[in-house]
């Protein structure tokens, strides 16, 4: 079973505005198990529409038109698709009923003309209820094929989905498909696809998919089969596979969590407190930590020291230290993670120190040199990176190696009494 | 001239990401003045895109296709492109140079073979230098029209898009369109819209469009003209006119400023040092500050003070405040300005109070509930404020404003001597 969508509207080819249905729409059309090779956007043009739509019946069992069902004239999306299916367009009284109930009781207590197209439809369409516009879904059927059409803006497009397509389409797509998230951390995109390349190449059902992330590879399992738990005793053994050869770098196989979720629990679980010293990350390490509701359990101050000046002040950095190392040095990163758990009397304090760029590197050190370092009871580690891209980069680079290292660093640690 | 995207990745269409490159191109196309009719996105698969890039190029006189340049297998953009154009793939040296110099610097030192795939490039084709990744983009001419290959992160796809892209289409596209961006902070989008409602109702060349952000909106007004210096001359009036309406709120009118820049660029000209005192942002204020290079001019320090504690041993916040008026209070958010840049000695302190959520919200303190404070020199201003949406959007709005107060706050100060 094919699907396929089609997103009509000229401010999606302006780029005013960004086609979140798109990727709403294939991650539920992904868990139903429907395949889907092709997405378009094509303006509200009934030439081009008509042209795309033909297209698209022609490769798919299913298209989903989203937008371009509203009460103007360019709105037309309805009528081109009856033109397509060969049907004519019919009022239907319960749409009719609607939007006069619609008007109502809103703000706008005036029915213009144009409000009544919204009650005509293809003829023998199934009809699907907007409670929150006044365009109504629709589904048509023809030759064994299914065309949808719901409107465009998503606190529309999504409930309807969710209340009468989801179970359409999932009465149209017997097999199950199921996947789960093996996220690892530390490791490059290459260097994950070199060890797992026998895997792929053998892959059928499962599959594996890999996504670079800045830091983090993931790698998505996907087993096809007749239900839920039958797709799990599938996907199970390649997980496990994946476990084996990642080993501690893999952080979770929770898709929704996160990798800073994933230190504030572990943080948690052994009744650890956390302090954060930064210079180059300027507060994106406390800002990461910080996104995850719950954190104050753990996390109870940062110091953001971008002057030489506030490392002393603030984390007592030596004046030696930085007169003989740098700024920019594994003494003085170390010295950042020893006393800024000391001075806060916490468990754990990670520190990084950088150039995060495009000023100020030399020979010596260069820019994307970063030192992080951290101090968990008595124990100091600290490593160094050499980070390649831009500002920004370095410093998303520089915050997910420090939350990588914290994680290395508390995970062996027995956990406070 | 019609211009044509094709986004590839199996990625997009499991909906694991939402294509915001389609965006960001056809808004960079549409200031260019090529007119869009179709895009598409398909997964890594050489026939289905051959299919694909066949038809766009039938249809189209430039097609920008994004991702699946990647090092792995299963990226075969390149390989399809040059396949539909007729071209053998040839080592590029230069490309290989580049790959070597990124890997030297980079922390993943192990050069895989696959890598080098990355150096081949269609016979003939135009080299795009990636400064953030290792793929190279590509411009291939074939036939009078042009293939254009970009890498699909965005941090690697729109600083390419800007350096080489951009003026490679401008010199396509003979009629000039031009455009200032008017960005204002501080006020609401519906309100700005109904200040410029009559302006948008007439507009013919020049236009205006608005965007929403977090916290700011931006207006681009645009206009078409045989020349840059005669569509420079029909913005010019509008602009003013924006300025005259929305004063003080309008922050700059430089497409590429941003409000921290603009903050940090007015802290230099008075000669300002700045402190932060974050709780709810947890160091969210200070990464935008600090993604300004060169701030360390005026940024010293900054403080995350998470919890009460830490609100009253780095900050002497008085016990008393945190008891009788809550760590979320004016108060609270006052004591922290003012100790902040006491203990400090800089200019100016600014800082953040409030309830982030989800959960710790009460009838008296609901989650949105913010307290923004800002100290410069002897005196202090506060805000209060009630955001609404995720956790995430919270603590954007608070930084936003945050900024916007303390660029109010500076803004009429003398300089220091």
């Amino acid at each position: 079973m094919v699907v396929e969508l089609i997103a009509v509207g000229t401010e999606l080819l302006l780029g005013n505005i960004v086609n979140t249905n798109a990727a709403y729409l294939s991650r539920q059309c992904a868990a139903l198990g429907l395949s889907m090779y092709h997405q378009s956007v094509v303006g509200d043009n009934g030439e081009r529409l008509a042209e795309t739509l033909r297209m698209a019946l022609d490769r798919s069992d299913v298209v989903i038109l989203s937008g371009g069902l509203g009460p103007t004239q360019d709105d037309l999306t309805k009528e081109t698709a009856a033109k397509v299916c060969g049907l004519p367009l019919v009022e239907d009284r319960h749409s009719r009923e609607r939007i006069e109930e619609y008007f109502k009781n809103s703000q706008f207590r005036i029915i213009t003309d144009n409000n009544w197209k919204q009650a005509m439809v293809p003829k023998g369409a199934i009809v699907v209820d907007n409670d929150n516009g006044t365009a109504p879904g629709l589904i048509i059927e023809k030759d064994g094929k299914s065309v949808i059409l719901l409107p465009g803006p998503p606190n529309e497009l999504i409930p309807m989905f969710e209340k009468d397509i989801y179970p359409y389409l999932h009465k149209l797509q017997p097999d199950t498909i199921s996947s789960v998230m093996v996220k690892v951390c530390g490791l490059g995109e290459s260097y994950v696809e070199t060890q797992i390349r026998d895997l792929i190449d053998q892959q059928t059902n499962p599959t594996i998919a890999t996504y670079a992330k800045t830091g983090e590879v993931h790698m998505r399992v996907t087993a096809k089969a007749a239900d839920e738990k039958e797709a799990k005793k599938l996907i199970k053994p390649m997980v496990k596979e994946l476990k084996k050869r990642f080993g501690n770098n893999v952080y979770t196989t929770d898709e929704k969590m996160t990798l800073e979720e994933t230190v504030v629990n572990l943080l948690k679980e052994k009744g650890f407190t956390l302090t954060t010293a930064e210079s180059c990350t300027g507060g994106l390490l406390g800002a990461r930590l910080t996104n995850v509701p719950g954190v104050s359990e753990v996390y109870k101050q940062g110091f953001i020291t971008y002057s030489n000046r506030a490392k002393r002040k603030l984390l007592d950095v030596k004046k030696n230290t930085l007169k003989m190392y740098g700024a920019v040095s594994d003494k003085t990163a170390k010295e950042m993670a020893k006393n800024g758990a000391f001075i806060t009397g916490s468990d754990v304090c990670v520190s990084i120190t950088g150039l995060a760029g495009p000023e100020g590197g030399t020979p010596d050190k260069p820019v994307g040199l970063v030192y992080i370092a951290c101090c968990c009871h008595d124990r100091v580690l600290v490593n160094e990176f050499h980070f390649k891209g831009s500002r920004s980069k370095i410093r998303e680079y520089a915050v997910v190696r420090a939350l990588t290292l914290l994680r290395e660093a508390i995970l062996e640690e027995e956990p406070r009494q």
